[in-house]
């Protein structure tokens, strides 16, 4: 079997990425690569490590006999791109913005998008049409609070930081190396847009909770990565909750619980999430880590696929972390 | 006027920061510089931008003839250098460690310890015959949070990042720099040992409080700098607290409201602390930036020099950031 | 078929890189990963990024039935290893260290070790019972140069800067993060170890040459990596030069010449050598970039493995890059 | 006495730098700070070090009365500022760009510019009408060579690495953050355009030399700093060749022979540059450290303005290192 895969905005950090992991994925088959403005160019002169792996071109539109379609679009630009696109009922649709990820947005022209956590919805994953695959923070923090949802009765805390390629390939002040080596800044407290995402998944687990939660976001001076901090007050004990996280992520072949404290480049070049959890007085204390771009965004784009198309969860992800 | 300065522990990063800023203090001049394991070689051997500079050398034993001594030692070798030295009740002791910060440990066989944050105890440094100079993190969480006191009704929750720099000059394997670069982690959350002086300093302005203090401290991939984020519940609007913390800070010549946002590499390399201050729902967040090793160390030291001895208090301390 | 695999020398960091990839190679059953100070112990203990991917231990002693013996042993210790261990003539030996990669000590004690750079002795690789592993700085600088050898009539000069990791696991203030952090330096300029083996692999194609090679290590402020830049003068023209790199790495599944300008980080987390050919008036000009981790050391072990086992070269090694 | 000056481009990096210098320099006042994009803008807006430090405020002209100006434009924008502009000939100029630094293009409309190096031309620049501040790179590399100036008889091998502010405050792909952290580069291999200063710097030392510079620029992953290496073959011993260095720079306050191998940071954020000289085989090799923004530009502007106006050399520039 070869799954043949589109990719729309293939320009884009993202693409690059997913391009990295598919062109070694056994079941995978590469159809168009489509980016209006290199179109016809080399995919190597924009994902410039992929050169002498690949003669790869990019495309002006998709071979049209596609299974799947990533999108890899600017927020925003998915729903314009499908709007405008004639794409057979039968093609899945895996779409990395947000456009599709809150339950007002999940239906859209006849497609239904099922929220792409797989750690979440597994099964509704492996009979989706189409995924809205979760954003990078929304990922990490949401794998740090799943297991306690149910139990949350009071607001919740968080600090996370990123990377810059968080932030995208478009030049701006705050991607400048000069200004941003060596450096932190916040952006967006209490306000940021995955904020969304989290909370319904947190609903969908518990309907009634009415814990706020708080989050403060980092800009780090690092390219990949996130790691993220969530306490809240809880009455399980330490042990009750190692034990009930490592339950939770029993079958989840990304996910661990680690019993020694964690840092970030455990996870960087993975699809791994690492939890730590701990317990402080009275606030239960959870550190998650993932890689922005592979479990925060291609990574699990692909996880998700290997559900829709009944492969082991792991094919081609069984990337090697850099961690030094 | 000269003040002659020596330091006991010359060949740390604390005492390096001092013999730098020192060198160009107009009314300074140093006598001994104690280092027992470099006693005899030249300063710049060990600090070695200093080449050039100064021919000054380490020396086994005080002058005898200081006007004030400068413990840069390990946390608990100030108390036991003190107990073994015969030091002239007339010589200012300003101490670098976490010995004498606390009130409980603010006497000491008869020296008398004052806490050197100038913008909460200036006219206490003022006549103070000893320093006990604040902690780092400490430093940049009470300016976030001192004009508050008085006013503080529920619970502080403050995230802070700090360079390498704060782990000293020791080995260990989270300053491998292979280890440490591009990485993210938390240490000690809840339970750092700053909060004792947070707290202390807090209830001194504001004796009722029983607000606590949720501290999750990480270390960064950079060598200097704090930036830490503080926020509580307040009934304060945003032009109100700004309001607040200017007026609080008016006489604060290192201390500065910023009406835009701030970034960490505004104030390394410099005795500044920035603030941050805005409104978000009920939450009132506060963000704050400091160099660990200058205002958070040896910057804040010779400030407190400065207004034992009468000085203007930014004295050989217009310091050029590096920013870039 | 599978491989079974020893490995000794098992907590550092050519050893966890060995792991890393040993793990997803198909080929390849792991048996004893020797440290005596961590027998027992979980490997991702020491490799944390491991953690919830192998619940592999450390041994004290190799399982006994290993087909190849990787040597991850500081330079000079693979001597004393083989010197005190009896191992079955059958059983392939790949070294890491320095210990056997110069012709004069290519045979110890009944063994013959193949110097196993595969781009200029594969096919004596194949028919290997032992390999002398090369440098990390000898492979990059030598893929830039084998293909001139036979043309080389004058000095050759050479800068290359490597990351962190090249100086290993052991702390020392050259790898103290606040110190290399945002610095730059260099050390054995003209007197690189790696100088020999050099000099030897260049003299098997030209043995005539009394081209000496001027070479100025850098150390950089990054992790991984190794950028060098290889210059002589040359009579041949750019186009020619080109070709005839291309032509020389035809058949090499991890060595490019690259059209464009390359950069480090085009080849960071992956086994490939990238070179960029150019003419400047009379000098012809070579960069090279690998990841001294892989490339420069376990990758290309594994890449000599495969060679020894009849794999194809490739087996395992299809790594995605960071790039970012 | 109070030197007005004037400084024209003033939101640049060359101009944030000079502006946080002299705001500490006890002979300057400063006048007008012109950025017609900026203008009426306090200056802390754009260099937001300096929020608290200072409310003056970017101007569209300068105020006419400046004793000198400090020209902080891009590269061919000071020909055409100074062409349109009236400015008396008493005002001293101290040009930042390269319009000026060529023999060829030292005269420009009645104005005569001297190339300021003042360990090069101290006594021609007291004299001076207007500067033509050297390069970065072209200072770390003369300083580096001068003293061989008359003995040079062979070529000249250079490798240096610098810093992104070297590149400025434009965006680029080689700035952006996620490209440039970790990353290493060359780029203009053997032609850059500070050879030209190099080159006539040395010819007026030793007017009949052939020597050949053959440089290889390095980008690398840090701001602040150029680290350069430079080698050729000598007569002298070490010790001989050591000892002409110090002799050369024994009146220079900022260019020190260290005896030890140097490193970048010891000069980061000052205006110093560092020496280090070495025998191996027939070639000596010179290392040379400097901050590209403070000696390699600013710094060494108002060391020139120093020298015009008959003040210490030092004046203003006793910079506190980084150096953590």
């Amino acid at each position: 079997m070869k799954i043949k895969v589109g990719i729309v905005g293939g320009a884009g950090y993202t693409a690059g990425e997913l391009i990295r992991i598919l062109l070694h994925h056994e079941f995978v088959e590469l159809g168009g690569i489509v980016s209006s403005s290199n179109a016809g160019n080399p995919v190597h002169l924009v994902h410039d490590d992929l050169v002498g792996e690949t003669d790869l071109a990019f495309t002006s539109e998709l071979a049209g006999d596609e299974d799947v379609v990533f999108l890899c679009l600017g927020h925003g630009n998915s729903k314009s791109w499908l709007h405008k696109t004639v794409l057979p009922a039968t093609t899945h649709v895996i779409d990395l913005s947000n456009d599709f990820r809150l339950n007002a947005d999940a239906e859209f022209e006849g497609r239904e998008f099922v929220y792409g956590l797989p750690e979440l919805n597994r099964s509704r994953i492996q009979q989706a049409q189409s995924i809205a695959n979760p954003g990078c923070f929304a990922t990490a923090i949401q794998l740090a609070l799943l297991p306690l949802a149910g139990k949350l009765t009071n607001d919740i805390h968080v600090s996370a930081i990123t990377g810059s390629t968080g932030a995208g390939q478009s030049l701006s002040e705050t991607v400048h190396f000069s200004w941003r080596t060596n450096n932190v800044s916040i952006y967006k407290p209490f306000t940021h847009q995955h904020l969304g995402e989290i909370g319904e998944s947190l609903a969908q687990l518990q309907p009634q909770s009415e814990a706020e939660i708080h989050f403060i976001p980092y800009r780090g001076n690092f390219s990949r990565g996130i790691f993220a901090s969530v306490y809240t007050p809880s009455d399980l004990t330490q042990d009750e909750a190692r034990e009930l996280y490592k339950q939770f992520y029993a079958d989840a072949p990304f996910t661990t619980v680690s019993d020694k404290e964690i840092h970030l480049k455990q996870v960087v070049n993975t699809n791994k999430c690492l939890l730590h959890v701990q317990k402080q007085g009275k606030q239960l204390l959870v550190t998650s880590v993932i890689d922005n771009l592979v479990k925060g965004a291609s990574g699990q784009a692909v996880q998700n696929m290997n559900l829709i198309f009944g492969l082991p969860e792991t094919t081609g992800l069984n990337l090697k972390a850099g961690l030094l």
